[in-house]
């Protein structure tokens, strides 16, 4: 069985990564297997172990650190978030699609333990449109959005290391473009010449 | 404007290629250009010049050989047929995609010349489909079809030197491939960086 295709859609804080992923996977269906996260801080009300995330012990996720066992991990306000690599290999070897919705700096890690996972840079369609989303955040304070304002700024300047850049400009039509994104990776030869010396039977 | 995006779409005799070449195009309407082929056999009945073909003398077809003005040229039963470079070139200048449907020797020569064409190679659903399409053809002699048998059996072992593989089990799913293949290729970071960081005033 051809090995499972891992997509890192990504992208700076405000590009709306999360909803464009959501309506991808919504497009995609049953096909594509959803990453949980493991965190350090606690479950909130109504959510689910190994469902929103794997809740550890700052212990144990320090323990995994050390044995090499998350795809990416970080640190926010004291807590960490990380992808378990072993749940994500498990999905790939069963030819799976996986996707992974990461901050930029994860997936520059990500970049570098799996190369050939194909990384999807989510690009707000205008820095205007980039600066409304950030601050129509209403719930926030003014240094919490300036903070998240100059991280957007860095970020936006990291797309030249994703193999694709799909804006934002509307939410089906950038699911789409990572569905045919994902379509022609399939159709790439040295993803497709296994299958295709089999069916043609050449030696 | 950004230089226009050429598609090269090949394959062995018998894989369909000219009728999925067909459906892509009708599917992408007045979007793409179809490059005119230069020949020195005759105009047939009906046939129109720059339109069908570029009729030319076998003086003219030998010395736009010398100077370098094909993209690609091969000579078939004592004629030659030829893709003028300069046109291609014109279309690719004025930002529009170009369409090649070529003999896989052809799309190699192409991929000397212009190595940032996309190679999309249209295979066959599987061997026996291959057997019999090129069997159907009833109006050739045994001979000939076994000329092509033979030929279309080393095309097939070329597959690996293209971009893409795309298996022509029907024609319209054949032609969406292609499209998610162009749609994703536009997508890719090294087209569409300079795009981004225009609208993201990226230094």
């Amino acid at each position: 069985m051809n090995r499972g295709l891992l997509l890192v859609i990504s992208g700076p804080s405000g590009a709306g990564k999360g909803t464009v992923c959501d309506a991808y996977k919504n497009k995609c269906g049953q096909r594509v297997w959803n990453s949980v996260s493991m965190t350090t801080r606690a479950p909130r009300e109504g959510e689910v172990n190994g469902k929103d995330y794997y809740f550890v012990s700052r212990e144990e996720f320090e323990q995994r650190i050390q044995d090499n066992k998350f795809l990416e991990y970080a640190e926010f306000v004291g807590h960490y978030y990380g992808t378990p690599l072993d749940k994500v290999e498990e999905q790939l070897a069963f030819g799976n699609e996986v996707v992974l919705e990461i901050e930029v700096q994860g997936a520059l890690q990500v970049r570098e333990k799996m190369s050939q996972a194909i990384f999807v840079f989510i690009a707000p369609p205008s820095m205007e449109a980039l600066y409304e989303r950030l601050l129509s955040r209403g719930t926030e304070s003014k240094e919490l959005i300036l903070e998240r304002l100059e991280k957007a700024k860095r970020e936006i300047k990291l797309a030249y290391m994703y193999d694709y850049i799909v804006v934002n400009d509307e939410v089906h039509n950038a699911a789409d473009k990572i569905m045919a994104i994902v379509r022609a990776e399939h159709a790439k030869t040295e993803r497709a010449i296994f299958g295709y010396n089999k069916l043609m039977e050449v030696e």
